[in-house]
């Protein structure tokens, strides 16, 4: 079957059917009550934790990306020392771009390369629509295999990069400080990035629908780099093409997450693009996000990554600043505004996710 | 005479009195009516110009920086092939740096390298706040034979680095991607921070004072890397000091412009620093920002760097689009949201300036 002929409305294949135990976060992201505001961690199954790096030693970045039971592994290493509200799909937002034929090498010190970086029609003809069951199917398996070994106890949360995002490392070849390479593209060649994008959101839909059909509980898009653009461009090169994803996603009530680093100019627009919550960033006041689309949306978020570094009596003043600034009320996933990063403590992490729990009762009205 | 004597509220001394034949730029700092929007580009004296190239053949760019008559004859380059409105110091923010006492190391792959970055308290105790006039008499030097060469035809504007952004090249010890290594030590250690921006406050004080005095018309301020700040964060380590410098100048009717890249979420906090100009990179709506604070402070912008990048055609209808943004009336430079790129066509520079000028007519009542 291709994702084309899945895409079109048949009903989404029934849910591995385990209960939620923990559904602070699926409330939260409905804007309903809960007792205390959830919180989970970009990157938490990330390089801080001992328990991973040991697991690095052993297996490559990819392996452990393409190998269902490691891939499970790495999932749930950050639940054993913290007490988070969400499992997130141990991936990488790169997966689906070398499953549309591009060569697509992590390296330690560089990041992903992508020797083969995109530059005439012709590279954009190339690239296939892949069927995610075929050239990704460790995905979907890992996300059984991880729910199987959750049962229910918090939701799992798949997710994909956003075809801007992803096409910036398709045009770059790596990760980009600036973006020129691609922001000379849109602006010199238009129809050639259109053309791309295009391909790219029929994949995204696709490969998130595989997600949400093997159990995905909510599913997040990183458009990490579309805050790099003007609203202009933005309007243009990332708006429709999220859009066109999320419309076409089969899903009943399965939230939608949309996550871009600096994107608080764009605040309304992401708005409409059919998310159910918008993940900030920390330039942002999140009061003031509320504010300006509360009544659309949940927020996730807003810490500063690098407010970790700081001793816990301080992580816990900032985590009651961000608590306080959401204030009472429905719709906060609390996180930080970006990946954790490597050297932070995990002390540091949990920390914040203690703090967050016992802060933020004060909150909620209880269930 | 120390800095200190300098500031403690003597007159300025006499400017060298041309009068400025062409002072759109000065007027629309002050939000007063012009005949067509003024234009400058940050760079404008850079690597996309062939004459500056074969200009650094000869010397390196420290020499450039710290001979008069070079700095002169870079200076002058851009104004004889485009019509902008002002001319803009050739310098490098790290110049007060280096006069502070640390090492600085311009390569041509690289960017700026810092080798002794501030780790302790003791890094800062040894820095010194500089009289400008006996370790940066060179720039003093530059602007009094600029303006002889000029003749009031168009003002010139100095420039330094804000106390901030100075800080993340002393901490970090080069450019930054992410800026982790300063907002490690923001979180970690707060009081060393302060004692560093303490120093560098005084420092950009004297060494705008200076500039002020040999006869810039007006001064930008660069805190280009506040951006990276959360509205906590920057409300602490670069507003206050920011707000310091411009209240330390001594001057009458000098304008100040406050640019920052990735700024559009401190706006209203940016227009209480004392600068009569908020610059604005790529990502806000320039129409948006001024419903924001145009109450308060002029703009300048914001056309995105990489809108050069397209066809001649292409670069009018986004000039007409900022413009049209903006809207009627008083207060708006037009300007690029960052430096100009170094590979840039000549011809899409002119076009964009010429733009200006014609597309800008209709939108005030003329003077």
């Amino acid at each position: 079957m291709s994702p084309k002929q899945r895409q079109a409305g048949q009903p989404a294949p029934p849910h591995p059917g385990y209960p939620i135990h923990n559904d602070r976060l699926l409330k939260a992201c409905r804007r309903q009550p809960v007792d205390r505001t959830p919180v989970w961690i970009m990157r938490q199954a990330g390089r801080y934790l001992p328990a991973y790096r040991a697991l690095r030693k052993q297996v490559s970045f990819m392996k452990l990306c393409k190998t269902p039971e490691l891939a499970l592994q790495a999932t749930m290493t950050p639940l054993a020392v913290m007490d988070v509200d969400a499992a997130i799909l141990f991936s990488d937002i790169l997966i689906p771009v070398e499953a549309m034929g591009m060569k697509v090498v992590f390296t330690e010190k560089k990041g992903p390369q992508l020797p083969g970086a995109i530059r005439s029609e012709a590279d954009v003809a190339k690239l296939r629509v892949p069927d995610p069951e075929e050239t990704m199917a460790f995905v979907p398996q890992a996300i059984r295999l991880i729910n199987a070994e959750l049962r229910g106890r918090i939701p799992l949360l798949g997710f994909s990069g956003a075809p801007y995002t992803l096409a910036t490392y398709m045009v770059e070849g790596e990760t980009s400080k600036n973006f020129y390479g691609i922001k000379r593209r849109l602006f010199e060649a238009p129809k050639l990035m259109h053309a791309l994008l295009d391909k790219l959101a029929d994949t995204v839909t696709a490969y998130l629908n595989a997600q949400i059909a093997a159990g995905a509980h909510a599913v997040q898009l990183f458009d990490t780099w579309a805050g790099a653009l003007s609203p202009t461009e933005y309007a243009e090169f990332a708006f429709p093409y999220t859009q066109r994803v999320i419309a076409g996603l089969r899903r009943e009530r399965t939230p939608v997450i949309l996550y871009v680093n600096g994107g608080s100019d764009y605040l309304e627009r992401m708005a409409e693009t059919g998310a159910d919550v918008l993940s900030l960033d920390w330039r942002i006041d999140i009061g003031e996000a509320r504010r300006r689309v509360g009544h659309k949306v949940a927020l996730q978020g807003n810490l500063d990554p690098c407010a970790l570094y700081g001793p816990p009596a301080a992580i816990r003043a900032q985590v009651a600043r961000v608590l306080q600034s959401f204030g009472k009320g429905e719709g906060h996933i609390f996180n930080l505004g970006h990946g954790i990063l490597p050297d932070i403590p995990v002390a540091h992490a949990v920390a914040m996710v203690d703090a967050v729990h016992e802060e933020s009762a004060r909150f909620h009205r209880g269930v």
